[in-house]
Protein backbone atom coordinates (compact mmCIF):
# COMPACT_ATOMS: atom_id res chain seq x y z
CA UNK A 1 0.00 0.00 0.00
CA UNK A 2 1.52 3.62 -1.05
CA UNK A 3 0.54 6.31 1.11
CA UNK A 4 0.11 10.00 0.25
CA UNK A 5 2.37 12.30 1.78
CA UNK A 6 1.92 16.67 1.36
CA UNK A 7 5.51 17.12 -0.20
CA UNK A 8 7.35 20.41 0.26
CA UNK A 9 9.30 22.47 -2.74
CA UNK A 10 12.25 23.60 -2.63
CA UNK A 11 14.17 24.88 -6.13
CA UNK A 12 15.03 21.96 -7.71
CA UNK A 13 18.13 23.73 -8.57
CA UNK A 14 19.64 23.73 -4.90
CA UNK A 15 19.41 19.77 -5.07
CA UNK A 16 20.88 19.25 -8.43
CA UNK A 17 22.91 21.37 -9.28
CA UNK A 18 20.71 23.04 -11.48
CA UNK A 19 20.19 20.46 -14.11
CA UNK A 20 17.46 18.33 -14.01
CA UNK A 21 18.36 14.87 -14.06
CA UNK A 22 17.16 12.44 -16.49
CA UNK A 23 15.92 9.13 -16.08
CA UNK A 24 16.55 5.57 -18.44
CA UNK A 25 15.38 2.34 -18.86
CA UNK A 26 11.93 1.12 -18.90
CA UNK A 27 10.90 0.54 -15.44
CA UNK A 28 12.44 3.85 -14.57
CA UNK A 29 10.53 5.75 -17.03
CA UNK A 30 7.35 4.19 -16.97
CA UNK A 31 7.55 4.73 -13.05
CA UNK A 32 7.58 8.26 -13.39
CA UNK A 33 5.63 8.78 -16.05
CA UNK A 34 2.60 6.94 -14.02
CA UNK A 35 3.49 9.42 -10.56
CA UNK A 36 0.95 11.64 -10.16
CA UNK A 37 3.98 13.37 -7.86
CA UNK A 38 6.64 13.59 -10.75
CA UNK A 39 6.83 16.15 -13.14
CA UNK A 40 7.87 14.92 -16.51
CA UNK A 41 9.44 17.66 -19.07
CA UNK A 42 10.52 15.74 -21.32
CA UNK A 43 9.89 12.42 -23.33
CA UNK A 44 12.44 10.40 -25.48
CA UNK A 45 12.18 7.14 -26.96
CA UNK A 46 12.58 4.39 -30.21
CA UNK A 47 9.65 4.25 -32.23
CA UNK A 48 9.87 0.84 -31.22
CA UNK A 49 9.99 1.50 -26.82
CA UNK A 50 7.11 4.32 -27.17
CA UNK A 51 4.66 2.41 -29.41
CA UNK A 52 4.41 -0.07 -26.45
CA UNK A 53 3.42 3.72 -23.93
CA UNK A 54 0.18 4.80 -23.65
CA UNK A 55 1.36 8.79 -23.16
CA UNK A 56 -0.81 11.55 -22.13
CA UNK A 57 -1.01 13.83 -25.08
CA UNK A 58 0.36 17.16 -23.05
CA UNK A 59 4.05 15.56 -23.25
CA UNK A 60 6.68 16.38 -25.44
CA UNK A 61 7.67 13.32 -27.13
CA UNK A 62 11.00 12.56 -29.00
CA UNK A 63 11.49 10.14 -31.43
CA UNK A 64 15.08 9.17 -31.81
CA UNK A 65 17.34 6.14 -32.86
CA UNK A 66 19.32 4.35 -30.36
CA UNK A 67 22.70 6.51 -31.06
CA UNK A 68 20.70 9.52 -30.64
CA UNK A 69 19.11 8.33 -26.91
CA UNK A 70 22.61 7.65 -25.53
CA UNK A 71 23.86 10.70 -26.45
CA UNK A 72 21.09 12.33 -24.15
CA UNK A 73 22.89 9.83 -20.94
CA UNK A 74 26.16 9.23 -19.45
CA UNK A 75 28.44 6.52 -21.44
CA UNK A 76 26.91 2.84 -21.74
CA UNK A 77 23.78 3.82 -19.37
CA UNK A 78 21.09 1.13 -20.40
CA UNK A 79 18.53 2.61 -21.63
CA UNK A 80 16.15 0.16 -22.99
CA UNK A 81 14.88 2.56 -25.92
CA UNK A 82 13.56 5.47 -23.23
CA UNK A 83 14.88 8.00 -21.31
CA UNK A 84 12.91 11.22 -19.67
CA UNK A 85 13.84 14.60 -18.42
CA UNK A 86 12.41 15.25 -14.45
CA UNK A 87 11.92 17.41 -11.69
CA UNK A 88 13.64 16.32 -8.60
CA UNK A 89 10.73 15.20 -6.43
CA UNK A 90 9.31 17.81 -3.96
CA UNK A 91 10.55 16.81 -0.51
CA UNK A 92 8.58 14.28 1.93
CA UNK A 93 8.93 15.81 5.82
CA UNK A 94 9.73 12.75 8.37
CA UNK A 95 7.32 13.89 10.62
CA UNK A 96 4.35 13.33 7.64
CA UNK A 97 5.68 10.04 6.76
CA UNK A 98 5.92 9.03 10.76
CA UNK A 99 2.33 10.32 11.40
CA UNK A 100 1.26 9.09 8.61
CA UNK A 101 2.16 5.65 9.63
CA UNK A 102 1.12 5.73 13.70
CA UNK A 103 -1.89 7.19 12.31
CA UNK A 104 -2.26 3.87 10.21
CA UNK A 105 -0.90 1.79 13.30
CA UNK A 106 1.43 0.07 10.68
CA UNK A 107 4.54 -2.22 11.55
CA UNK A 108 6.47 -0.81 8.41
CA UNK A 109 10.07 -0.14 8.34
CA UNK A 110 12.30 2.65 8.49
CA UNK A 111 15.82 2.28 6.67
CA UNK A 112 18.22 4.90 7.73
CA UNK A 113 21.36 5.27 5.70
CA UNK A 114 24.60 7.08 7.63
CA UNK A 115 26.78 8.27 4.91
CA UNK A 116 25.87 5.81 2.26
CA UNK A 117 26.83 7.77 -0.85
CA UNK A 118 26.91 5.34 -3.90
CA UNK A 119 24.32 6.17 -6.16
CA UNK A 120 24.02 1.93 -6.64
CA UNK A 121 23.40 1.04 -3.78
CA UNK A 122 21.16 3.57 -2.67
CA UNK A 123 19.06 2.72 -6.13
CA UNK A 124 19.08 -0.73 -4.73
CA UNK A 125 18.49 0.10 -1.19
CA UNK A 126 15.16 1.95 -2.15
CA UNK A 127 13.78 -1.51 -4.53
CA UNK A 128 14.33 -3.80 -1.60
CA UNK A 129 12.73 -0.92 0.73
CA UNK A 130 9.57 -1.29 -2.20
CA UNK A 131 9.75 -4.98 -1.90
CA UNK A 132 9.43 -5.57 1.50
CA UNK A 133 7.16 -2.62 1.82
CA UNK A 134 8.96 -0.07 4.13
CA UNK A 135 7.74 3.34 5.21
CA UNK A 136 10.52 5.35 3.75
CA UNK A 137 14.41 5.52 3.89
CA UNK A 138 16.10 8.58 5.73
CA UNK A 139 19.47 9.94 4.58
CA UNK A 140 21.12 13.18 5.78
CA UNK A 141 20.68 15.95 2.74
CA UNK A 142 24.70 16.55 3.16
CA UNK A 143 25.45 13.53 2.06
CA UNK A 144 22.75 12.21 0.16
CA UNK A 145 23.51 12.26 -3.93
CA UNK A 146 20.94 14.08 -5.71
CA UNK A 147 18.04 11.85 -7.71
CA UNK A 148 19.54 10.73 -10.92
CA UNK A 149 19.42 8.22 -13.65
CA UNK A 150 22.19 6.03 -11.90
CA UNK A 151 19.73 5.84 -8.90
CA UNK A 152 16.08 5.38 -10.72
CA UNK A 153 17.58 2.60 -13.14
CA UNK A 154 18.63 0.83 -9.96
CA UNK A 155 15.33 1.37 -7.91
CA UNK A 156 13.75 -0.15 -10.88
CA UNK A 157 10.77 1.76 -10.65
CA UNK A 158 10.94 2.35 -6.83
CA UNK A 159 12.25 5.97 -6.52
CA UNK A 160 8.68 7.15 -7.56
CA UNK A 161 7.10 5.01 -4.81
CA UNK A 162 9.03 4.63 -1.84
CA UNK A 163 9.44 8.17 -0.23
CA UNK A 164 13.07 9.26 0.57
CA UNK A 165 13.28 11.93 3.40
CA UNK A 166 16.77 13.73 3.26
CA UNK A 167 17.35 15.34 7.25
CA UNK A 168 19.63 17.84 8.22
CA UNK A 169 20.86 15.69 11.04
CA UNK A 170 20.54 12.20 11.10
CA UNK A 171 20.89 11.96 14.95
CA UNK A 172 18.12 14.51 15.02
CA UNK A 173 15.72 12.17 13.07
CA UNK A 174 16.36 9.17 14.53
CA UNK A 175 15.22 11.12 17.64
CA UNK A 176 12.17 11.78 16.52
CA UNK A 177 11.89 8.35 15.35
CA UNK A 178 12.17 7.09 17.89
CA UNK A 179 9.81 9.23 19.74
CA UNK A 180 7.52 8.06 17.03
CA UNK A 181 7.63 4.68 18.58
CA UNK A 182 10.58 3.15 16.26
CA UNK A 183 13.64 0.52 17.80
CA UNK A 184 15.88 1.81 16.27
CA UNK A 185 18.68 -1.01 15.54
CA UNK A 186 22.02 -0.31 14.10
CA UNK A 187 23.62 -3.37 11.86
CA UNK A 188 27.30 -3.18 12.77
CA UNK A 189 29.84 -6.30 12.88
CA UNK A 190 31.36 -5.40 15.94
CA UNK A 191 28.58 -6.95 18.45
CA UNK A 192 27.46 -11.07 19.63
CA UNK A 193 24.02 -10.20 18.94
CA UNK A 194 22.65 -11.46 15.66
CA UNK A 195 19.66 -9.52 14.11
CA UNK A 196 17.44 -12.57 14.25
CA UNK A 197 17.51 -12.20 18.19
CA UNK A 198 16.35 -8.95 18.55
CA UNK A 199 13.44 -9.04 16.45
CA UNK A 200 10.20 -9.58 17.84
CA UNK A 201 7.52 -8.16 15.53
CA UNK A 202 7.90 -4.44 16.89
CA UNK A 203 7.97 -1.42 14.64
CA UNK A 204 11.87 -1.20 13.37
CA UNK A 205 14.24 1.66 12.08
CA UNK A 206 17.47 -0.18 10.45
CA UNK A 207 20.36 1.81 10.45
CA UNK A 208 23.31 1.22 8.24
CA UNK A 209 26.74 2.99 7.76
CA UNK A 210 28.63 3.04 4.65
CA UNK A 211 30.75 0.34 3.72
CA UNK A 212 34.18 0.74 5.43
CA UNK A 213 33.57 2.76 7.33
CA UNK A 214 30.00 1.76 9.09
CA UNK A 215 28.13 3.76 11.23
CA UNK A 216 29.38 7.38 12.69
CA UNK A 217 29.82 7.32 16.80
CA UNK A 218 27.18 9.85 16.98
CA UNK A 219 24.59 7.43 14.91
CA UNK A 220 25.73 4.33 17.04
CA UNK A 221 24.73 6.32 19.78
CA UNK A 222 21.21 7.17 18.55
CA UNK A 223 20.34 3.51 18.26
CA UNK A 224 18.54 1.25 20.86
CA UNK A 225 20.09 -1.80 19.67
CA UNK A 226 23.27 -2.95 18.12
CA UNK A 227 22.96 -6.50 15.99
CA UNK A 228 25.08 -8.07 13.57
CA UNK A 229 23.91 -10.41 10.57
CA UNK A 230 25.84 -13.35 11.08
CA UNK A 231 28.27 -13.58 8.67
CA UNK A 232 31.52 -15.89 8.02
CA UNK A 233 35.19 -14.20 9.16
CA UNK A 234 35.99 -15.18 5.28
CA UNK A 235 34.11 -11.79 4.18
CA UNK A 236 35.18 -8.36 6.40
CA UNK A 237 31.08 -7.08 5.11
CA UNK A 238 28.39 -7.76 3.22
CA UNK A 239 27.61 -5.54 0.10
CA UNK A 240 25.46 -2.62 1.37
CA UNK A 241 22.14 -3.02 -0.22
CA UNK A 242 22.92 -6.69 0.00
CA UNK A 243 23.10 -6.15 4.28
CA UNK A 244 19.76 -4.08 3.78
CA UNK A 245 17.87 -6.50 2.01
CA UNK A 246 18.64 -9.15 4.14
CA UNK A 247 17.56 -6.61 7.27
CA UNK A 248 14.25 -6.06 5.38
CA UNK A 249 13.72 -9.90 5.31
CA UNK A 250 14.65 -10.90 8.68
CA UNK A 251 11.95 -7.47 9.84
CA UNK A 252 9.69 -8.72 7.46
CA UNK A 253 9.96 -13.02 8.67
CA UNK A 254 10.20 -12.34 12.41
CA UNK A 255 7.45 -13.65 14.39
CA UNK A 256 6.17 -11.75 17.46
CA UNK A 257 7.43 -13.58 20.51
CA UNK B 1 36.98 -22.45 6.08
CA UNK B 2 38.10 -22.58 2.47
CA UNK B 3 38.98 -26.01 0.92
CA UNK B 4 41.45 -26.69 -1.58
CA UNK B 5 40.54 -28.21 -5.37
CA UNK B 6 42.45 -29.25 -7.89
CA UNK B 7 42.30 -26.88 -10.87
CA UNK B 8 42.14 -27.55 -14.40
CA UNK B 9 44.05 -25.35 -16.95
CA UNK B 10 42.30 -24.46 -20.54
CA UNK B 11 44.10 -22.11 -22.85
CA UNK B 12 43.14 -18.68 -20.49
CA UNK B 13 42.81 -17.04 -24.49
CA UNK B 14 39.67 -18.87 -24.71
CA UNK B 15 37.40 -17.79 -21.61
CA UNK B 16 38.94 -13.71 -22.20
CA UNK B 17 39.14 -13.78 -25.69
CA UNK B 18 43.28 -13.97 -25.59
CA UNK B 19 43.18 -10.50 -23.04
CA UNK B 20 44.08 -11.06 -19.68
CA UNK B 21 42.00 -9.65 -17.19
CA UNK B 22 42.69 -6.51 -15.32
CA UNK B 23 41.82 -6.45 -11.85
CA UNK B 24 41.50 -3.01 -9.43
CA UNK B 25 40.64 -1.90 -6.29
CA UNK B 26 42.25 -2.45 -2.94
CA UNK B 27 40.51 -5.23 -1.84
CA UNK B 28 39.98 -7.49 -4.98
CA UNK B 29 44.21 -6.69 -5.76
CA UNK B 30 45.31 -7.93 -2.67
CA UNK B 31 42.86 -10.86 -2.69
CA UNK B 32 44.25 -11.70 -5.99
CA UNK B 33 48.25 -11.38 -4.84
CA UNK B 34 47.46 -13.48 -1.59
CA UNK B 35 45.74 -16.59 -3.65
CA UNK B 36 48.18 -19.25 -4.32
CA UNK B 37 46.15 -20.34 -7.59
CA UNK B 38 46.21 -17.33 -9.25
CA UNK B 39 49.06 -16.32 -11.52
CA UNK B 40 49.67 -12.42 -11.58
CA UNK B 41 51.56 -11.02 -14.43
CA UNK B 42 51.64 -7.40 -13.54
CA UNK B 43 51.26 -4.90 -10.69
CA UNK B 44 50.69 -1.09 -10.88
CA UNK B 45 50.32 1.19 -8.43
CA UNK B 46 50.51 4.78 -7.03
CA UNK B 47 53.53 5.30 -4.43
CA UNK B 48 51.08 5.80 -1.85
CA UNK B 49 49.00 1.97 -2.64
CA UNK B 50 51.73 0.02 -3.35
CA UNK B 51 54.17 1.60 -0.26
CA UNK B 52 51.47 -0.09 2.08
CA UNK B 53 51.70 -3.71 0.53
CA UNK B 54 53.95 -6.32 1.13
CA UNK B 55 54.55 -8.02 -2.60
CA UNK B 56 56.64 -10.86 -3.46
CA UNK B 57 60.24 -9.35 -5.08
CA UNK B 58 59.26 -11.81 -8.01
CA UNK B 59 56.33 -9.59 -9.12
CA UNK B 60 57.42 -7.64 -12.01
CA UNK B 61 56.00 -3.78 -10.50
CA UNK B 62 55.19 -0.07 -11.97
CA UNK B 63 54.87 2.70 -10.25
CA UNK B 64 52.63 5.04 -11.24
CA UNK B 65 50.87 8.20 -11.08
CA UNK B 66 46.58 8.51 -10.55
CA UNK B 67 46.38 9.48 -14.50
CA UNK B 68 48.40 6.59 -16.19
CA UNK B 69 46.65 3.99 -13.67
CA UNK B 70 42.96 5.07 -15.23
CA UNK B 71 44.63 4.60 -18.53
CA UNK B 72 44.89 0.66 -18.07
CA UNK B 73 41.43 0.15 -17.01
CA UNK B 74 37.28 1.03 -18.12
CA UNK B 75 36.64 4.61 -17.46
CA UNK B 76 35.74 5.38 -14.19
CA UNK B 77 36.77 2.37 -12.69
CA UNK B 78 37.10 2.54 -8.86
CA UNK B 79 40.95 1.44 -8.63
CA UNK B 80 41.76 2.94 -5.83
CA UNK B 81 45.49 3.08 -6.70
CA UNK B 82 46.07 -0.55 -7.56
CA UNK B 83 45.49 -2.35 -10.71
CA UNK B 84 46.75 -6.20 -11.45
CA UNK B 85 47.36 -8.07 -15.07
CA UNK B 86 46.57 -11.78 -14.42
CA UNK B 87 45.86 -15.08 -15.63
CA UNK B 88 42.10 -16.33 -15.24
CA UNK B 89 41.78 -19.02 -12.72
CA UNK B 90 42.22 -22.47 -13.82
CA UNK B 91 38.76 -24.68 -14.30
CA UNK B 92 37.25 -25.51 -11.28
CA UNK B 93 35.28 -29.34 -11.33
CA UNK B 94 31.43 -29.54 -9.99
CA UNK B 95 32.69 -33.58 -9.39
CA UNK B 96 35.89 -32.10 -7.06
CA UNK B 97 34.00 -29.66 -5.44
CA UNK B 98 30.78 -31.90 -4.38
CA UNK B 99 33.19 -34.58 -3.55
CA UNK B 100 35.32 -32.52 -1.14
CA UNK B 101 31.95 -31.42 0.45
CA UNK B 102 30.75 -34.35 0.67
CA UNK B 103 34.11 -35.64 2.02
CA UNK B 104 33.80 -32.79 5.20
CA UNK B 105 30.06 -33.22 5.66
CA UNK B 106 29.47 -29.88 5.21
CA UNK B 107 25.86 -28.49 5.05
CA UNK B 108 27.60 -25.28 2.70
CA UNK B 109 24.91 -24.46 0.48
CA UNK B 110 25.64 -23.99 -3.27
CA UNK B 111 24.23 -20.85 -5.33
CA UNK B 112 24.00 -21.85 -8.71
CA UNK B 113 22.96 -19.15 -11.36
CA UNK B 114 20.86 -19.35 -14.65
CA UNK B 115 21.40 -16.70 -17.52
CA UNK B 116 22.56 -14.33 -15.14
CA UNK B 117 25.05 -12.68 -17.21
CA UNK B 118 25.66 -8.70 -15.10
CA UNK B 119 29.09 -9.04 -13.83
CA UNK B 120 28.46 -6.61 -11.12
CA UNK B 121 25.76 -8.90 -10.32
CA UNK B 122 28.02 -11.78 -10.73
CA UNK B 123 30.54 -9.98 -8.39
CA UNK B 124 28.10 -9.19 -5.57
CA UNK B 125 26.63 -13.10 -5.86
CA UNK B 126 30.74 -14.05 -5.17
CA UNK B 127 30.93 -11.33 -2.23
CA UNK B 128 27.66 -13.15 -0.68
CA UNK B 129 28.54 -16.41 -1.24
CA UNK B 130 32.02 -15.70 0.50
CA UNK B 131 30.16 -14.10 3.71
CA UNK B 132 27.80 -17.00 4.02
CA UNK B 133 30.23 -19.60 3.34
CA UNK B 134 28.62 -21.25 0.40
CA UNK B 135 30.77 -24.44 -1.15
CA UNK B 136 30.60 -22.75 -4.93
CA UNK B 137 28.68 -21.18 -7.65
CA UNK B 138 27.51 -23.02 -10.09
CA UNK B 139 27.12 -21.07 -13.48
CA UNK B 140 26.37 -22.49 -17.31
CA UNK B 141 29.90 -21.60 -19.31
CA UNK B 142 28.12 -20.07 -23.06
CA UNK B 143 26.31 -17.70 -20.14
CA UNK B 144 28.60 -16.71 -17.93
CA UNK B 145 31.10 -13.55 -18.59
CA UNK B 146 34.35 -13.72 -18.16
CA UNK B 147 36.73 -12.83 -15.06
CA UNK B 148 36.82 -8.77 -15.60
CA UNK B 149 37.23 -5.99 -12.91
CA UNK B 150 34.01 -5.16 -12.37
CA UNK B 151 33.62 -9.16 -11.23
CA UNK B 152 36.63 -8.77 -9.29
CA UNK B 153 35.64 -4.85 -7.48
CA UNK B 154 32.05 -6.04 -6.69
CA UNK B 155 32.88 -9.25 -5.53
CA UNK B 156 36.00 -7.71 -2.95
CA UNK B 157 38.09 -10.22 -2.73
CA UNK B 158 35.56 -13.61 -3.23
CA UNK B 159 36.31 -13.99 -7.05
CA UNK B 160 39.59 -15.52 -5.14
CA UNK B 161 37.90 -17.54 -2.73
CA UNK B 162 34.69 -18.33 -3.55
CA UNK B 163 35.03 -21.71 -6.36
CA UNK B 164 33.07 -20.42 -9.58
CA UNK B 165 32.23 -23.64 -11.51
CA UNK B 166 31.43 -22.99 -15.43
CA UNK B 167 29.62 -25.99 -16.93
CA UNK B 168 28.52 -26.55 -19.77
CA UNK B 169 25.08 -28.26 -19.17
CA UNK B 170 23.43 -26.68 -16.16
CA UNK B 171 20.67 -29.22 -16.13
CA UNK B 172 23.32 -32.24 -15.76
CA UNK B 173 24.79 -29.94 -13.71
CA UNK B 174 21.73 -30.12 -11.11
CA UNK B 175 21.26 -34.12 -11.52
CA UNK B 176 24.95 -34.83 -9.96
CA UNK B 177 24.34 -31.87 -7.94
CA UNK B 178 21.04 -33.48 -6.43
CA UNK B 179 23.18 -37.13 -6.75
CA UNK B 180 25.10 -35.57 -4.07
CA UNK B 181 22.91 -35.04 -1.56
CA UNK B 182 22.14 -31.46 -2.27
CA UNK B 183 18.05 -30.67 -2.02
CA UNK B 184 17.59 -28.07 -5.35
CA UNK B 185 15.29 -25.18 -4.89
CA UNK B 186 14.75 -23.03 -7.14
CA UNK B 187 13.66 -19.17 -6.73
CA UNK B 188 10.70 -17.82 -8.79
CA UNK B 189 7.67 -15.10 -7.82
CA UNK B 190 5.48 -17.99 -9.10
CA UNK B 191 4.42 -20.00 -6.17
CA UNK B 192 2.78 -19.69 -2.45
CA UNK B 193 5.57 -21.48 -1.14
CA UNK B 194 8.00 -19.18 0.83
CA UNK B 195 11.51 -19.99 1.31
CA UNK B 196 11.57 -19.79 4.99
CA UNK B 197 8.86 -22.53 5.16
CA UNK B 198 11.14 -25.18 3.07
CA UNK B 199 14.20 -25.10 4.99
CA UNK B 200 15.01 -27.81 7.38
CA UNK B 201 18.60 -27.41 7.94
CA UNK B 202 19.39 -29.37 4.82
CA UNK B 203 21.94 -29.23 2.50
CA UNK B 204 20.49 -26.81 -0.15
CA UNK B 205 21.50 -25.69 -3.75
CA UNK B 206 19.89 -22.25 -4.39
CA UNK B 207 18.99 -21.64 -8.17
CA UNK B 208 18.64 -18.12 -9.40
CA UNK B 209 17.24 -17.39 -13.11
CA UNK B 210 17.90 -14.03 -14.68
CA UNK B 211 15.89 -10.84 -13.99
CA UNK B 212 13.35 -10.68 -16.00
CA UNK B 213 12.73 -13.88 -17.30
CA UNK B 214 13.74 -15.83 -14.26
CA UNK B 215 14.95 -19.58 -14.59
CA UNK B 216 14.52 -21.41 -17.75
CA UNK B 217 11.54 -24.50 -18.01
CA UNK B 218 14.01 -27.07 -18.03
CA UNK B 219 16.13 -25.25 -14.81
CA UNK B 220 13.00 -25.21 -13.22
CA UNK B 221 12.19 -28.95 -14.26
CA UNK B 222 15.52 -29.93 -12.84
CA UNK B 223 14.46 -28.29 -9.12
CA UNK B 224 13.00 -30.24 -6.46
CA UNK B 225 11.37 -27.35 -5.07
CA UNK B 226 10.32 -24.00 -6.29
CA UNK B 227 9.77 -21.15 -3.84
CA UNK B 228 9.40 -17.40 -3.00
CA UNK B 229 11.10 -14.46 -0.83
CA UNK B 230 7.80 -12.77 0.69
CA UNK B 231 8.04 -9.95 -1.57
CA UNK B 232 5.36 -7.12 -2.13
CA UNK B 233 3.07 -6.44 -4.98
CA UNK B 234 4.40 -3.49 -4.98
CA UNK B 235 7.40 -4.38 -6.11
CA UNK B 236 7.78 -7.25 -9.40
CA UNK B 237 11.11 -8.42 -8.29
CA UNK B 238 14.33 -7.74 -6.36
CA UNK B 239 18.04 -7.93 -7.90
CA UNK B 240 19.48 -10.84 -8.26
CA UNK B 241 22.41 -10.13 -5.85
CA UNK B 242 20.05 -9.29 -3.22
CA UNK B 243 17.78 -12.23 -3.67
CA UNK B 244 20.68 -14.50 -3.50
CA UNK B 245 21.86 -12.64 -0.52
CA UNK B 246 18.88 -13.30 1.63
CA UNK B 247 18.21 -17.01 0.64
CA UNK B 248 21.50 -17.51 1.84
CA UNK B 249 20.36 -15.53 4.65
CA UNK B 250 17.57 -17.37 5.01
CA UNK B 251 19.57 -20.44 4.55
CA UNK B 252 22.11 -19.96 7.02
CA UNK B 253 19.61 -19.12 10.12
CA UNK B 254 16.97 -22.18 9.54
CA UNK B 255 16.66 -24.41 12.43
CA UNK B 256 15.87 -27.80 11.74
CA UNK B 257 13.23 -29.44 12.39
Amino acid sequence: MVRQFSRHRRAPAERTGGQRPRLYGRHAVLAALANPDRTVKHLWGTRDALGQLDVPPVMPISYCDVTDLARLIPRDAPHQGLVVEVEPLDDVWLGDVLQSEVDADSRRPIIVLDQVTDPHNIGAVLRSAAAFDAACIVTQDRHSPPESGVIAKAASGALEDVPWVRVVNLARALDEIAEAGWWRIGLDGDTDTALGDVLDGSRVALVLGAEGDGMRPNTIEHCDQIARLPISPRMESLNISNAAAIALYAVATARPR
